[in-house]
């Protein structure tokens, strides 16, 4: 229970219950019981830690995972990260394998960012090949499940028709989104931040929302995201502050509402930004990093993403509403996706061949 | 002239003419002038000069340079990169445009990893996306142009014809290398670091050759290239030493060839690598790194590939061979690839539709 005058501090489970609830009726009606491998290449306790957890989730719901342990997870004498390619191209290649995992960080972001693309799009549950990016950062909702089968990203977004509401068009599916940020949006929408009163894909409209940390994997396509859904958004890293927005600031005559979002530098601090900021969303990989209790605006919303606390201990004296961690959502996305995933490929192999 | 006892200071020029001749020669022979797209998206000096030396060396050769700005190069109230996806699928989706060279960086590591994904592997003159990664990095030389329309990696390489010589099998072309790096390898093709008495493949076997940095874009492919060709490759970057090796250390019964390199953790020093390596090639993108000349190998041969001079003013008291700059020999191999290319996608086009 919330102490008087204090913010409440929420779990994940009551959020991620909604969504179990949704994959355990699908998979009932699944044709075959999807199969995830999961690939652990490090001798990492987070990442040993997140596979087990994996396990112990996919098992509870009735997907079959299976560990493929490589590098030094598998034998303390081999360096991190060796035969993880093998072990990726091996899953691609396995026609009874629906989804693929694997457990980062290995070799650091330059090269992680590489192996993320080895992974076939038609089984990437992470949603971090750069076609599932390229559509969230265009603000294109949905796809023809053939063009996963392209090198080229979906083709420009006049092409594709425009998004009126949750429901892909005929020949279209759902693009796949990035797990974290996806898991956010979740939170925030359960929240209320978005609100159902307004038409679907600007139902952000309203709210302002800092995201402190601009990585490819968590930062800016969150930041995207919650701006495409009509946010104003400070996207915050170590070197600059960016203004994500479809409606950029600018004199009233010229003032232009955008299709997706845009991105301005801004002049703003993060002390200005977090004083007009409904969400602040921290994901900084750092224990030391905290964000100023002092500095937020009275009753935001504060989630923290990182691994370790990125809000000091106190942080329920300003907000209104603390998740310490979204771990359970996160896994509910990447299941979702796997069944979609599933879908998309026997679509495709039922299509008949051009 | 080089004063006696000191090492020679070697120009890229005469290396670079070979290849201008080999062009020049192609070039008579091409049923189209080829269209190379420059896209320049921030008003940085190196990245504006690099498209001023990118045209003239196409208009002196009879290539087709048309420079697009976007973003802060086009209009200084712009933000840098604004509008350079959509530079880059226009340029996809023009037919006339035979390869797309985007001047980096823009955004920082991550996101410009991001965006030379979105570039088609069918004008990728740059040789950056992962397809092309992913050959070099298991040695794959050939590929099979079909393939670059697939947004999975070749498949395994037991699939894929051995290389016995520089001659791709019936069906299959070179793959794609990325430009700096090959220019690295061809520079050291002419100084004969690579031996022509050795089998092909196996031409730098002997060889010990330190590389310092390991981004994605330099330091790992060339590694990866050497140790491919049998060199004994030190990998440095700021946290870590590795070893790549086709011939990894073990005991004599042990030891195994592999038929691509393979990489360890080292536990030598800087110092240590410098003292055994043959040929010291740097990439630091900072004027404070120097290679201290007190650790080279006496007589070696050093590459300095960065913009500002990552070698000691005196390094030519050690190294027998200095080569300052490699640029004009990595826009040679720029152009290479685009003629390569432009071949590749009429091969495509021409072939009947399966």
């Amino acid at each position: 229970m919330a102490t008087a005058g204090k913010g409440v501090l929420l779990k994940a489970d009551s959020i991620a219950e909604t969504f179990r609830k949704e994959i355990k009726s699908a998979l009932s009606s699944a044709p075959r019981t999807p199969k995830l491998v999961g690939i652990l290449a490090t001798s990492s306790a987070p990442s040993k830690f997140y596979s087990e957890f994996t396990k112990k989730q996919c098992d509870a719901l009735g997907v079959e995972f299976v560990l493929k342990k490589t590098g030094s997870a598998a034998d303390e004498s081999l360096a991190p990260g060796e035969g993880v390619e093998e072990a990726i191209i091996e899953a691609n290649e396995d026609d009874s394998v629906d989804g693929i995992m694997v457990y980062y960080p290995i070799f650091g972001m330059q090269q992680d960012h590489y192996l993320q693309q080895i992974v076939s799009p038609f089984k990437d549950v992470e949603g971090l090949n750069f076609k599932f990016h390229y559509n969230l950062y265009h603000n294109i909702r949905f796809l023809e499940p053939k063009t996963l089968a392209s090198s080229l990203p979906t083709p420009s977004a006049s092409d594709v028709p425009p998004a009126v509401n949750d429901e892909p068009p005929a020949g279209y599916v759902k693009s796949i989104l990035p797990c974290t940020p996806l898991a956010i949006v979740k939170c925030l929408e359960y929240i209320g931040v978005y609100s159902m009163l307004l038409p679907y894909g600007d139902r952000a409209y309203g709210k302002t929302i800092t995201v402190i940390n601009r990585s490819e994997v968590v930062g800016r396509p969150l930041a995207a995201l919650l701006a495409n859904d009509g946010a104003r958004v400070f996207s915050v890293d170590i070197d600059s502050i960016q203004e994500y927005t479809k409606r950029p600031r600018q004199t009233p005559e010229e003032r232009k509402y955008h299709p997706r979002h845009v991105v301005h530098p801004s002049t703003l601090s993060l002390q200005d930004c977090l004083a007009v900021s409904d969400v602040v969303v921290s994901a900084v990989p750092s224990p030391d990093y905290k964000v100023k209790t002092a500095w937020l605006k009275d009753g935001c919303v504060c989630v923290n993403v990182a691994a370790d606390k990125n809000f000091e201990a106190d942080v329920r004296e300003k907000a209104s509403l603390y998740l310490p961690t979204i771990g359970k959502v996160t896994i509910m996305m990447l299941l979702r996706n796997l069944l979609r995933l599933q879908e998309y490929r026997k679509m495709i192999s039922n299509a008949p061949s051009s």
